[in-house]
């Protein structure tokens, strides 16, 4: 009913080894995050769901720090603390410094307050807006 | 109880026009959104959000774009098609391309995805994590 | 898939007008609103979810205006347009002036606001507020 | 990556202290909150923000009082811990019962229940609310 | 301002005796959950959300264990750990196995995902589902 | 700005219509949900989200009825017309019944609002629901 057990490599299958494995590769390090060893409780969608971090959060357009910088400010929306914890530590690696921080929760907090204002008000969309893009 | 009056420019008092010319001028443009003309039927607001916005999304540490993206971001993550349409236009006309769209919208899929994984796990925050920033 | 269909009062069954016929009689009004002939769909749900609003939305320790102000207030934050539009149109009957409007409004939009900045910054309860209540 | 650090009025610099020393004479209070000690980690956000509150809770067309509720009841919503506690807290110093806490708190649990009944049966808008406010 | 004071038995008036009692006889167990001891500061929101409880959860066109994994579901999204913890302990007493919690968490981490893919795109409802049901 | 083209068939790219048909194929029908001809604006979200929605709404622990219902309830939850609507379809298509999907919706509310309560109040988790899974 509470956590789930954490899946230590030692205890692991192969099917999850394989997948610690790849995270370690990917990631340039010898540890593996909780949330992979809860996930492992579900082989299938911890490959599933490490599957989809790996293409997504890989480097693109965009990279890897604004990725982080946009995973961070979801998180915080909604009000996650693991995944706040754990991706601010990823952009800091990155090159995150304070001052970006700040900046990002700053945006975060003024998204939510005007998301607000704009449907309370009901604003409409401005006819300039609307072409299909 | 529907959508509040709009505050067309040639309707306005001296006070909300003055934050009108302040948004066309800083964004060198001779329209103000619908948002504005919304908020302007409490022009305490109008200001204060204005001062908000011009403050927060002004280049910093983190680039015009970048900050549009973060505010894409929340806005789809809270569902506010208003916030959501008008950033992204925003952030169209600071560079961003379809694939960073695409991209964007990939992450936010993602972490509101991995934000429930996490709290429905009850992963706990791993030990290396834990200091203080 | 779409909307329910709307049960209006001449093809409601014995059960369901009774509660109409208690809500026209509750609101001293001679129509029901949308959101009560949806429900109708399903007697045993029009029932129990008319039973708690009528207990909770009564004069109590709040006045009902304040009551309504705290229902929109909830709906802004969830972005439920039908429950903002139709509650505005309530407080509105009970008193509510444009100014009182605008201030909720502003509330709203703030505590959105600070809820991310509290949660995105983890600001720890100050001790003096642990006591038990 | 955890909570950040509480800035201490003795180790704030000058623009700090100034926003500081305003919380107290406004509050008629010897201490600050914690979640001002973690904004001062952002000079900038800090005093926008708390400008913010001061302008928006201060008495207007709502009393204090109401203006806190309609906090809380925010915050139960978002279920941000820190806020509802510092919120409840200060609704209570401006007069606010047990039996109104119990009232505000079921008008949270309902509206959260509604907002879904409406939005998950789309009911359509009442021809009767659709005019423009 | 902090938890509530949980009201227990022996302290508990008749009102709430009776509801408590009427817990106990309904789930045939001989304790009665924190929730309610919390709910039992307002008697007449216990007795109100206990009735509705008692209604909804009970066995209908859907068996409890499907209601159950939808409670939870629901409480994953809001990310309410008590409600979370509370009603999984209850799906596995009505037979939850380990895979089905698995395959639930699951979906709610891909409809969370796609909710935001649908709004973001702003995706058009099909005309084939646009019937009304 | 506004919705994405929706792209068809007879215009996709063989990456996009590969997709198209395993949906087709694996789903018994001709045609495809606007759902994924936005996506297709970006084939490798395209691909892996429908290689996601293929192998987690699949038969297994849980039946597919059930797996429908636990997505609309999410869908509900998050309010996003477009997957409620979808999903509500599928459901049907699967055997969903009124009475089922009207059990679904009270449950969905039911947990909306107990998500608030026991947050609100701060409801501490009872010693018995402590022990890990």
């Amino acid at each position: 009913m509470g956590p789930v057990k954490l899946i230590e490599y030692k205890d692991a299958n192969a099917q999850v080894r394989a997948v610690y494995d790849d995270i370690m590769a990917t990631r340039k390090t010898d540890r593996v995050n909780n949330f992979w060893k809860a996930l492992a409780n579900d082989p299938v969608t911890l490959r599933r769901t490490w599957e989809s971090v790996k293409q997504i959060m890989a480097p693109g357009a965009l990279d890897p720090l604004t990725k982080e910088l946009i995973y961070v400010a979801v998180s915080v929306t909604n009000q996650c603390r693991y995944c706040m914890t754990t991706h601010t530590a990823s952009a800091t690696n990155k090159g995150m410094t304070d001052a970006m921080f700040h900046e990002m929760m700053a945006i975060v907090g003024l998204a939510n307050q005007n998301n607000r204002l704009a449907e309370g008000y009901q604003v409409e969309i401005d006819d300039c807006f609307k072409e299909q893009s």
